[in-house]
């Protein structure tokens, strides 16, 4: 056979027919939460402005954002407008001359771009999701693309803390919708804040956060040599080390943090709004509400309540995540509109879903019925009979040309079809026809008319 | 108000709420088409290595492709880098240096690459359907924008004119679920080669089908006019206005077109695959299947039969068109892969909705119920309650503050929500709770039990 020439480009992926059927059995599962909590969608364009996402994400972030280069540019016939463009990157003055536009990053930031272009025509408070790909020029390794969905859904334009206990219960209706157990993890960023206040002042908060977030990583001994590295005193590490060694119950714990931060207010401030959301405990069974005051959620811009999944059974880093922040719209011109937001890693969600095999089989089968291609005459017959099957609603083919049996059930093996409808000319003659199951092998011969009843559930 | 001071590129959209919903409907209306016909789903990645789209949609389409800027070229603190890829770009040699990646121009190209690489794992004939956006870097005018979807189906691997029925019917299927009537034009690229060869030679083909194509915008007497500049005698050209003349009854049609074409071979087969397929005419009532000779489908690849969808009431451009192509795949390495395709363009089949007032009004309802919230002993209450009615499937929202009625009937009002329920502190003690239908502003007290059981259905 002819060898292709071509190939993907690295760290993006062809989603085949399965594939894409189990992606889309995710998505509108969340979809469908989404909705019954109100959430509407939206969906803006894969292409930004470049001044809309530089800056956003860190020295890093930048680095890491596709840039789409000017047109024209890679013209072989029009050097000298290139040249002068390039001299003027050269130069330093700016890349505008060579990059204007660049693909998202994630999703949060058009988003912002969005309220702050809309702002006085939204309804308040605004919630809405979306559900897009994203693009990232991260090396890639096992598990991590260059092209992947990012699943959102925020509410913009309120401060109540009614917020917060409606994700969690997104959370814990679309696990349980999906028959993923799981914990949700929550915290409150105050809560870090009150530490950091116990331990030397609120600008020691960035240097145990860091450190904090490292510990799943490198375990508590790292962690503590990095907060001495970042000078902190060895008193003050062992307040961290017994806030982190805090256990039990969500009860237990919030006591002993009661105890650990004493008078301190925005501590308090903290365990409040962690006790109110204990306090609508969500009513599914399988899903548990952890608060986990090791929870820091890295650099991120979060201000008050953070989350973040973990998937029960398998070894997986955390599968969703989020919180409150504070002045999403400011960086665009609209101060002040305070937000909360969770985020559905739908790669892993669908990679914890295959190892515990919990895809319904029923989302796999495509075409339930093929009719068997057994002459022109005959064919013509099928077709009829095959457009009253799926104006009722079964997926079904006919055999795209006349020839032997072998072939056509070849055919229906490979494509896992269910169901072969053989017509053929003595069949035609007494106008019945032969459904064959071919799953388990049996077949019996029906009346053509009696077919739109037949029961096709395989 | 402070005013945002971000904008969107040129040329794209940001999709509300109620524009996704509509065009989802659109979307999935085709999709379950696609799928009742055996079709099945295929994703492939935003990007493409460069070399794989270029040189496919000509010297034109070449420049209109977007292209990914290699990363780290717009780092100002490695200029000597980029100097040096740039000098090589300068001196001519290729500009790989500074980009290598490119966006998907159309779903065809990405398509023939995906087969091309996986030729023999597919079972053949490969059935795909492919929906997503694709980028052209147009000037962007009223109804062309630089990110916009396309919608495939195409069947590859087998030559068989059963194909082309099966997408005739897809057609008639999709527009008589959206309501929308249409005419289905065919022609076969056969009858437009026999037109070229009995007016001087096949050479004559490009010249004939450019000048044809145009016919729709620049009338019959420019199209003559553009001939004769192209080299054809009048007597060719009077051969031709007669060819464009013929009308009456698809019948009439065929029998005029036998007369005029003799016996010319290639001529009797685009007769004979034009018969076959109306021989097939879809059961669907609005939809009108139409030879049509003057279509020509511009400068594609096509080699049979061609289609294109023209809605009946509006002036509108075609809102789908296709037809069937040799050797898809042969760019990259695999000859002789045959195969037919179809297009919806989804931008202009929604307009043409709008127009006429074709998409479902229950599509715009997202929130069915919002729970007034009054007071925190009250709302927990409600929120209970909403819980249950949310497992039932009904989209519900808690207003997320306690506040006076005014504010919360006007977010029901701004967000369209039909229902309001709300429990007071004597509804609480009473057990009840008041529902109210804002549409028509009745309302009644009713058993919080009762609550499950309540028809919402506005």
């Amino acid at each position: 056979m002819a060898k292709p020439t071509v190939s993907l480009p690295q760290g993006t992926r062809d989603f085949s027919a399965e594939v894409v059927r189990k992606r889309q059995y995710i998505f509108s599962t969340i979809r469908s939460v989404f909705e019954l909590y109100g959430f509407a969608p939206l969906e803006t364009p894969a292409m930004e402005n470049l001044e809309t996402l530089m800056g956003k994400y860190g020295e890093e972030g930048d680095k890491l954002i596709f840039k789409i280069l000017n047109n024209g540019l890679d013209n072989v016939d029009k050097l000298e407008q290139t040249k002068a463009e390039f001299e003027k990157v050269l130069a330093g003055k700016n890349t505008k001359g060579i990059t204007e536009r660049a693909l998202r990053y994630d999703l949060t930031i058009p988003f912002a771009r969005y309220v702050a272009m809309n702002y006085g025509q939204l309804t308040m408070p605004f919630k809405r999701y979306q559900i897009q790909p994203v693009w990232r020029a991260d090396r890639p390794q096992r598990g991590r693309y260059r092209e992947f969905y990012q699943c959102d859904a925020d509410v913009v334009g309120s401060k109540s803390l009614l917020n917060e206990v409606e994700l969690v219960n997104i959370y814990a209706t679309v696990f349980e919708k999906l028959g993923i157990e799981v914990e949700i993890h929550i915290n409150s960023r105050k809560i870090l804040a009150a530490l950091a206040e116990i331990c030397g002042g609120s600008d020691k908060m960035v240097d145990i956060t860091v450190a904090i977030d490292k510990l799943d990583k490198i375990g508590i001994e790292k962690v503590k040599e990095e907060l001495a590295t970042r000078g902190l005193s060895d008193a003050q590490i062992n307040t961290i080390e017994l806030y982190l060694q805090i256990d039990g119950s969500n009860t237990e714990k919030l006591s002993a943090l009661k105890n650990l931060l004493g008078d301190n207010e925005i501590g308090k401030a903290g365990i409040d709004e962690l006790e109110y959301i204990l306090n609508y405990q969500p009513a599914t069974s399988n899903q548990q509400l952890v608060t986990d005051f090791t929870l820091a959620r890295g650099l991120n811009y979060y201000t008050g309540i953070i989350f973040e999944i973990k998937a029960k059974g398998v070894q997986m880093g955390s599968i969703g995540g989020g919180g409150r922040y504070d002045d999403l719209t400011g960086l665009f011109g609209v101060p002040n509109v305070p937000g909360v937001g969770i985020s559905f890693g739908v790669d892993r969600i669908y990679d914890v879903m295959e190892e515990l095999q919990l895809f319904p089989s029923v989302i796999k089968v495509g075409t339930k019925v093929l009719f068997f291609n057994l002459g022109e005459a005959e064919s013509k017959a099928a077709f009829g009979l095959m457009q009253q099957l799926r104006a009722k609603g079964t997926s079904c083919e006919l055999f795209h040309e006349t020839t032997k049996f072998d072939k056509q059930f070849k055919y229906a093996d490979k494509k896992q079809i269910p169901y072969a409808i053989m017509l053929g000319s003595k069949e035609l003659e007494e106008g019945t026809c032969v459904v064959k199951n071919l799953i388990n092998g049996t077949q019996q011969s029906i009346a053509q008319s009696a077919l739109l009843n037949f029961s096709f559930d395989a």
